[in-house]
């Protein structure tokens, strides 16, 4: 939790604290609302004041507000939003060390013209910014490998409170570093309660106001957000979602977008945050596609963070070759076509819905570890990413109808699957390739399908090349001849499931003819000998 | 072996013994050619009869010879071969009963207006006559359905006479009742031997005269293919392929036409054949798609019992729509794309390479067994037919290089793989669906893909439904709501691998919620209860 203590030292009172390091309209600020005084804010660290301004009417949707911060010659939009109460807030992520100052804007009188600054400094240890796309993969703001070994917990946000506590706690355990989770509350199969909070006001009879957002909801969700923050994991948030009894998969255009703001001005300042513009955006049967290039741009304009902008689908993809796409997010196991799409694409995929560790009714929810740990290999040997999910019920709960089982994928909870364990594995020999390469990507390079499964992509050898990994699959050779690159190399048989690594006798050089296990889902690692 | 001397008990010696039953000219060509005496023909055996003809030139290229066979208006022309030492062969399976007469036709006088008949009368117990494509799936020219679960022996024939005999008795024992299989001998990786017979004349430097077939070569073959027959297995003889060094590949077209027609007349007599024109069509780099339509209408226009026609590729698939095409010959495994093509194509598909069981350095010839038998059982489930092959190396000779391994799929012998027990226990769930249902096709509907995965062929329930078979392939549900047609069934519970079935208690209707293994690679049985 050091973390978020951390970040709410950082909050502000009303105004910038740093005034005394501003320009002449610093005066102006620390004379009309001199509260906290802060020496400094770390880089890639959440930088927040409040203003007083007006109550009255409907401020949402009334009040514009925001700031431009400055450092330099640059200048950067931040939109500012209503907390509640007559309180105004901007949030903004410097990115840059230097002393930014701001300035507000408003058709507020309250609320314009305020003015102040502070001096962005190192970022705290162990803190590399946030995650960016780098050719067809991913790596944090200061160029550090990033590579998403992530899970899904739908509707983790909407449960009771000691569940949540427990997911957190799970997940700090767990060998996941990105989540897949909902804003909205899920309505669905094994889906069913109400959340203790709900994203906009009611009136009695239940009926939403969509033009007045809840802050006490979305203060709730931020805690999350900053919970799995402090825990290295980046949260996939999905923005709009067809899983709903309320109306939020149905509101009308203008108070889409109007949310959709209101969560940018929000929450873009989180360093963890990735926007998914939707789960299965083509089940929403209310909005085309054309609205969802929309939501893009609303989020390009409103992100002065420009944080990772994806979609996920069912059915019918979105195409991920457009610009504004920083990623695909697909659902399917089609990792044979990942080269093509790789090279159309020319962005990372993540293979983000590869179906579930599980063994509910459901073709979706129902794999077993074992095929969930190849679907990871298989996704990291195509150059991609996989995302996890679980959904194990208990053998005994599935013939009791009143049975309210606690389900990962959509409540969080506890882990008991068994791929968990193989997949923390297999991102243990990703990580470990990248530290003996220095490289902004995997240091090894895949051979399956690319090389052994003879695919289309060309085997990518270099006398760089500091490891080579080949995956096996189904297939079951007792002998191959590896064509190795220029150099020296150690060799070790990898079993994924038992997650065991056997070194074989010997250096290597060129054509080397290796005994294997002959038995299927079998790996082998090359290591490059100084 | 039984069948065997029976086809040779049909021969005749030169013309149609049968003359005494025939009109007019039989007279003539009793008086000019009477040799053996038969009372009849049963229906879909091979009638035969040999005339002396031209010795001197190349009679293989200069004599046209040919006989017409009459029942009542219809009928047939069958084209005749030359068999070397001046003997002139015409081969014609009856696919009716009845009395047929016949004339021949020549440009040799010798051959010319040679006239007989025979009587065409019912066929032997247990033989139901050549497959033909029957909507989707196979039958017997008879009505008898006909479920193809083949195998893989390219060059079995050009072995020593020891392995192919022990090739024979293998089969007399195992599952399998189609083999792919080469007319040309096979120069590829581990299949580097010299036929004991090649197919045409050759010099003494070992260069062939493609004008002159080898009799005894077709004679050896024949032998086979009717071995094949005894033993009620059908022969998918595959005419061409690109894995030569005597120049079989890259004949000219005039010769490649030319054995094409030898073939046809030789061999279209025999019940058991079917035509694959190719494997591996599109790695024949000297011919064209269009070499391809034009064989298969050599083919078409030179087999009077119209057997069976495909060809099979390596990367780029031919148009298996085509109106001369019986039925698709896949290379791959892609059986979640069957629906679509069985709608588009509207006629049987066989995935007749799906890899091999094995454990030798090629990804084609190295997956499990336990990966064979899924992939029987998701062919079958799309409504369609795979063929099995095995490729497994002895563990020790993989390393030693002087090693000349015998390989079931390249040269027959012994099969050693724990796949063809399961594909064995299949085959009798198919059959046995047959059966229960009467029904020229399986008498179960295949609920996976199309239900269980809720792909897009709907589910084909009747009220007429015999058997449902789901397969839940990497499924492993604890238990599911299965929809059943109107009308009472039974339940057992199938494990494709153990190959146990286990009858659940009780008797189901309407929606039928189940428990299940809740492990994956199992199945479940309905059976309609009378």
């Amino acid at each position: 939790m050091a973390q978020i203590d951390r970040r709410k030292m950082l909050k502000l009172g009303t105004a910038g604290s740093l005034a005394a390091l501003a320009s002449t309209s610093a005066q102006h600020l620390m004379a009309e609302a001199p509260e906290t005084a802060r020496a400094a804010v770390p880089q890639w660290e959440v930088f927040e004041f409040a203003l007083p301004g007006p109550a009255s009417g409907n401020p949402f949707a009334e009040v514009q507000f925001s700031a431009a911060f400055t450092l330099g010659n640059r200048s950067v939009y931040v939109p500012g939003f209503y907390d509640g109460e007559g309180r105004y807030k901007i949030r903004f992520m410097p990115d840059a060390e230097g002393m930014w100052s701001y300035a507000t804007a408003s058709n507020s009188p309250a609320l314009s013209g305020k003015t102040g600054a502070f001096a962005c400094i190192a970022p705290l240890a162990g803190v590399h910014g946030p995650v960016c796309a780098r050719g067809h993969h991913f790596a944090y703001a200061d160029g550090t490998p990033f590579f998403p070994f992530g899970t899904t917990c739908y509707a983790w946000v909407h449960q009771p409170e000691e569940l949540q506590k427990q997911t957190l706690e799970t997940l700090r355990a767990a060998p996941f570093n990105k989540i897949r989770m909902c804003v909205f509350p899920k309505s669905y199969e094994y889906n069913h309660n109400e959340p203790a909070l709900y994203p906009f006001a009611r009136d009695a009879a239940g009926k939403s106001d969509f033009s007045r957002p809840n802050p006490a909801f979305f203060e709730h969700l931020e805690q999350r957000i900053a919970g799995l923050c402090a825990l290295g994991i980046e949260a996939d948030l999905i923005l709009f979602h067809p899983y709903d009894r309320w109306g939020y998969a149905t509101m009308p255009a203008e108070a889409d977008d109007r949310y959709l703001r209101y969560v940018l001005a929000r929450i873009s300042a989180y360093r963890n945050i990735w926007w998914s513009l939707a789960n299965e955006y083509d089940l929403m049967r209310a909005k085309t596609t054309q609205d969802f290039d929309r939501f893009f741009h609303i989020v390009e304009e409103n992100d002065p963070s420009a944080h990772l902008r994806s979609v996920h689908y069912c059915n019918t993809m979105y195409d991920y070759g457009r610009p504004w796409v920083t990623h695909a997010s697909l659902q399917n196991s089609e990792f044979e076509s990942a080269a093509g799409w790789l090279q159309d694409w020319r962005k990372p995929i993540c293979f983000d819905e590869v179906m579930y560790e599980g063994n509910l009714n459901r073709r979706w929810g129902n794999i077993s570890a074992e095929e969930m740990t190849r679907k990871f290999w298989l996704g990291v040997m195509a150059g991609c990413y996989v995302t996890h999910g679980e959904t194990l019920l208990d053998a005994d709960g599935a013939f009791d109808e009143n049975a309210t089982p606690t389900l990962w994928w959509a409540h969080g909870g506890t882990l008991r699957g068994a791929s968990p364990q193989r997949i923390g594995f297999l991102r243990k020999l990703v990580e470990d390739s990248a530290v003996a390469s220095g490289s902004t990507r995997a240091g090894f390079e895949a051979q399956s399908p690319a090389y052994y499964l003879n695919a289309s992509v060309p085997l990518r050898e270099t006398k760089d090349t500091a490891q080579i990994l080949y995956y096996f699959d189904v297939h079951q050779p007792i002998f191959y001849e590896f064509p190795l690159p220029e150099g020296r190399f150690s060799a070790e048989l990898i079993d994924p499931w038992e997650m065991k690594i056997t070194p074989l006798p010997g250096i290597f050089s060129g054509k080397t003819k290796l005994k294997l296990a002959g038995r299927p889902y079998q790996a082998l690692r090359f290591r490059r000998v100084l």
